[in-house]
């Protein structure tokens, strides 16, 4: 995507140096983060200067490739970058990858070629998903689902990246996604960029642009999709979901086929992280609540799939209670 | 209600002088805020040093004693005071108590007497609701229809208080309440103050406790009512009631009789207030989204009656299609 006209992905590497888009300083500052070791790209995935379960994916791959060409064993560099963010699915997708791969020689181009592929399946799910997108349409997003959580398209925005590319007009309502924001912080920076029409809203205002007709289609991302179609995700999708299904309006999630765990049997087998309540008692450093208030921070929800509408992957748009012909 | 062991209402006058707790500084600070003369009252009420429709009706009917007392004339301080906050309704009801009552010498024990009516009111409305409060029981809010709102007690809260006064055990979630974060600074402010369990949570989370059975009935305030039950209440609460409903939550609406605008037919009667985007751009003063980025921020929602499981008032639990005795 670009910024300020100039191409970018969200994470690449030069020579042994990988470098990413700092997401903590964005949306007032764009600044790329340069990691020198693996060390130091692990600890990036660990503090959130890239965040997204397809970006840490490729951003691990990066990290591995880094390891072994400065002579780290291959099980001590999976160790330490597998132990970054240990809910991320796409983390060991792809350090498995870059380990089934790997020939003692090609370090730099497996992580590439993980990338690129990412970037594949991303592109797909814009093409696929691009035609629920119609000319005048108003789209609402939760969180940030954005090229900035993948290596470039997103998973929720691909659809509007490419009907934007083909010269349809619509409008994107933009949940801001507290606790941390994302929607307001990442996915407003990205349309703005883009150059696509959007307004954020407060998540409690939502539902009243649904329920006067305001809102023509839902598109989320998802970070684990259960064998039955239910669907976890940032917290906030379920009530939107809800919400959506009350006034009749679509509700799509956009994810690759590796989002699926059919492992997890139905959504309550997928678990649900919950985070440090700071996140909800502080905002940008400053503390919104009493000294003596307790705050809970579940970081993500299940949305059933009776809620969903369809699911777009890089295989096509599926009924919720199908599974992308890859995995069966 | 008590604050650090001390007794307080949200507004009262001593002498001439009209004195409030400045809700501008909670929950960091706790300041009374002194108003000499009718149009520092007025201006308080303007700013949101006070907030809350009972609670603006009481300090617009100590500003008019304050306005008589000091030899301006009645019209004019109807004028002034009647413009500050031109869609809370009591604003306007405890204009025209003052006005019918004031026969020239009685200024400060008219608006006296409005206060003590309003605590009597929010205090009963505390009797009916506390005996759906069980012990162990888990209750949801939504913003700040508490005691701050008014001149005591609050209405949303009153059944928490007197429930607890009765020494029942139970927990509060507390919505934070984006954009103005009235839940999480004055809600659990008030919570605190009175050693009531509780913990904030982003809006986005309310569906996810409620969906997991750890969310047992919801109370929330109303702004208006219409004929036909449908509340207007601050943004979001239309969401919570949805969701309430698909868990199978009862939800409650807490108000007095006064919150019943009969002339309104139905919830699209109500106009809704849309405020500044900057209320949502902007927290504690911070930027969060791009510079570039529109923001949305209407104030209210209406929730449909069918949403509503009941509506306490001073006059007794209502369901939502019947109005108070008094009106009828």
């Amino acid at each position: 995507m670009k910024v300020n006209g100039k191409s970018y992905r969200t994470v690449w590497m030069e020579g042994n140096i990988v470098r990413m888009i700092d997401q903590l300083r964005l949306p007032h500052e764009f600044k790329i983060h340069e990691c020198k070791t693996y060390l130091e790209t692990a600890d990036a995935i660990k503090n959130m200067t890239i965040r997204g379960a397809p970006a840490i994916g490729a951003t691990a791959c990066y990290g591995m490739a880094q390891a072994v060409s400065a002579g780290v064993s291959i099980d001590v560099a999976e160790r330490e970058l597998g132990a970054t963010r240990p809910t991320a699915h796409d983390l060991f997708d792809a350090i498995g990858f870059f380990r089934k791969r790997y020939n003692g020689s090609n370090a730099a181009a497996v992580a590439s070629s993980y990338a690129d592929a990412s970037v594949e399946r991303c592109r797909k799910i814009g093409e696929f998903g691009q035609r629920l997108i119609k000319d005048g349409m108003r789209v609402l997003t939760h969180c940030n689902a954005g090229w900035l959580a993948c290596v470039d398209y997103g998973t929720a925005t691909a659809p509007m990246y490419v009907a934007h590319e083909k010269g349809r007009k619509f409008f994107v309502w933009v949940d801001e996604t507290r606790p941390r924001l994302q929607g307001a912080k990442l996915t407003a920076w990205e349309l703005s960029q883009c150059g696509i029409d959007h307004a954020v809203i407060a998540d409690n205002a939502a539902g009243y642009f649904m329920r006067r007709r305001e809102v023509d289609i839902v598109i989320v991302g998802a970070d684990r999709i259960a064998a039955n179609g239910d669907v976890a995700n940032k917290i906030g999708t379920y009530e939107k979901a809800v919400l959506a299904k009350e006034s009749g309006i679509h509700f799509y999630v956009a994810a690759p086929a590796s989002t699926f765990d059919l492992e997890a049997r139905t959504g309550s087998d997928i678990p649900i992280e919950e985070r440090g309540g700071d996140e909800v008692a502080f905002i940008e450093g400053v503390r919104i609540t009493p000294e003596g208030s307790k705050a809970r921070n579940p970081a993500f929800d299940i949305t059933p799939a009776k809620y969903v509408t369809g699911i777009i992957t890089e295989e096509g748009i599926l009924n919720p209670w199908e599974k992308p012909a890859s995995l069966v």
